[in-house]
């Protein structure tokens, strides 16, 4: 069991396991055997049942997938049970309510996300589709996280077939109201959208922009917390990545591919986490429902995780960053 | 050169070095030898000059001192130059000014702060008041930032002789922000202090309470972030750490010796960060001049690094916390 508390001095809030009592240990992955992988086709039952996957008509559990979705089998927050709110003292939280899933993005015993087809990689980018709209429909969530860690230094698990991690929260999480709300703002006084803005601005500039496809640009963003940070933007403004068409996932796959495909060449098999920033679960008449649709717009961050973070980014909520983006397009640019 | 961005979307702020072309190495510190310590005493023309120093009559720069302040030999902020600010299409920036400054915390060759003598730790104590009255001086450093990075893990650099950071900053640092609106809200309508309130209720319920020395009391926050991430509190009521008075400075340095040490005694050679949090610098009729001394009230943080973040904390700013604080709280008191 997990509650979600609420730190009353700034305003966020943490999830904490309750039950928990193994000490904590320096973790120290080893990667599995690939003979020993339960992500790995024919391994079926080794991983809980199957909450979606892409078949082409062959039974659910079974082999014959492309993309499989299951629970996560540690859960950090489970989906039974209403929201209840409660004080402690001074304090207060939240049972923590909410969904933890694995998106296993191949049958395959591949390592990389970019050593996948294009086509295999659309599969994923749909499903990442599919397990939004569906949790969209229960409202006690309230935001759905999609996201990659890869590589240790990224916080990647010790099972190293490539997948991605998604939680449904029962709140919007901080960092998302945060660009909400400049989002929102930028709106109130230009009426035109801040990404949009962006976009305009990073192909004009061009410094910045480290290539555009017909649907998407890939650029380093000009306040990057991390050296070689990317964000990835589609041209089409949309507040939502449930918007997202066919053409776009093929667009977008291939894009992302040949992102990653670049940072390795220039890095190395760099740490790093990439994260979808979509919208909350919009409920109608209710706090952003009204302007969200205009005034945000979907996107990707990729954050190779190459230093440790200091006392001070923990005591500041600031970032040093001591590699330019500028620098870091170029250098990627150059490997083109 | 650097430059302090804004992230127009979040409205935080990442300092970029401008200038730094050489592509990111993945760390790996190696300690120095004791023999090559640049910290030492006796080795003072290896380091730069220092700034500020506790000696008996002793000269600068030379041996016969207790605790020695030198400039960072790598600054990401500059002492020199006004604050300017910039656009940059939608976005801007700030010039990075600002200081930072390295404090030694013994002459001799020691690696854990908890091995310094009470005494010695005490000296420490009193540097941090120094330097940050003194900075307070010039009003371009909106905020005085110290923290202490213990340990590969928590970002410390190759230098293993034990010392803390300090950096000066030209705004007030978000987390910061956060922590003065929290606290300013909970006296707009309780018209109490919420640390004290904290303070209190910790007390009385007992849970989280690692132990109180006569002068402070060490918990584990009921919203920890980290597993073992500690707060320490004054318990007499103070905005600022520039008040902090003789009988506290040797109380506060005993109960940081116990606090290190107990850790040390569940957990080994955890990587931690320490981090003071004081105040901004007050300019008289502005921003938080009015309320501020009667609504904020200093505090120290530890936080344990033992496990990396991952897409989730980047995403969010949420953390999830698998070892709940009265658990932490509980197996340090077992040590005591």
């Amino acid at each position: 069991m997990s509650e979600v508390r609420r730190d009353i001095v700034t305003d966020t809030w943490v999830i904490v396991d309750t039950e928990n009592d193994a000490l904590p240990q320096v973790p120290l992955p080893r990667p599995e055997a690939a003979e020993d992988c339960p992500f790995d086709e024919g391994k079926e039952n080794r991983t809980p049942n199957e909450i979606y996957a892409i078949r082409d008509g062959t039974k659910p559990n079974t082999p014959g997938w492309k993309v499989r979705v299951i629970p996560n089998i540690k859960p950090i927050l489970r989906i039974e049970g209403e929201l209840e709110k409660t004080g402690v003292g001074v304090y207060d939280m939240v049972t923590g309510t909410g969904a933890n899933e694995v998106i296993v993005e191949t049958p395959e015993h591949i390592l990389n996300f970019f050593d996948l087809s294009d086509e295999q990689i659309g599969h994923v980018l749909r499903t990442y589709r599919e397990r939004i709209v569906d949790l969209h429909k229960d409202k006690r969530m309230r935001y759905i996280l999609i996201f990659k860690n890869h590589g240790r230094l990224a916080g990647a698990s010790t099972i190293i077939h490539t997948h991605s991690d998604l939680i449904a929260l029962p709140a919007t999480p901080v960092r998302i109201k945060q660009k909400l709300n400049g989002a929102r703002e930028y709106y109130g006084y230009k009426e035109r959208c801040l990404f949009c803005d962006i976009i305009q601005q990073e192909i004009e500039m061009a410094d910045r922009l480290v290539f555009q496809s017909d649907k998407f640009v890939v650029v380093t963003p000009y306040a990057s917390r991390f050296p070689f940070e990317i964000l990835i933007l589609p041209k089409r403004h949309s507040f939502s990545y449930k918007e997202i068409e066919h053409e776009e996932i093929v667009d977008l796959a291939q894009a992302l591919k040949k992102i990653l495909q670049l940072m390795y060449f220039v890095l190395g098999d760099v740490p790093y986490n990439l994260i979808l920033n979509d919208s909350p679960n919009l409920i109608p008449r209710t706090g952003y429902w009204q302007t969200i649709q205009q005034d945000y717009h979907w996107h990707i961050e990729i954050t190779p995780r190459i230093y440790r973070t200091t006392g001070f980014e923990l005591g500041t909520g600031f970032y040093i960053n001591r590699f330019s983006p500028e620098r870091a397009a170029s250098a990627l640019r150059s490997s083109l």
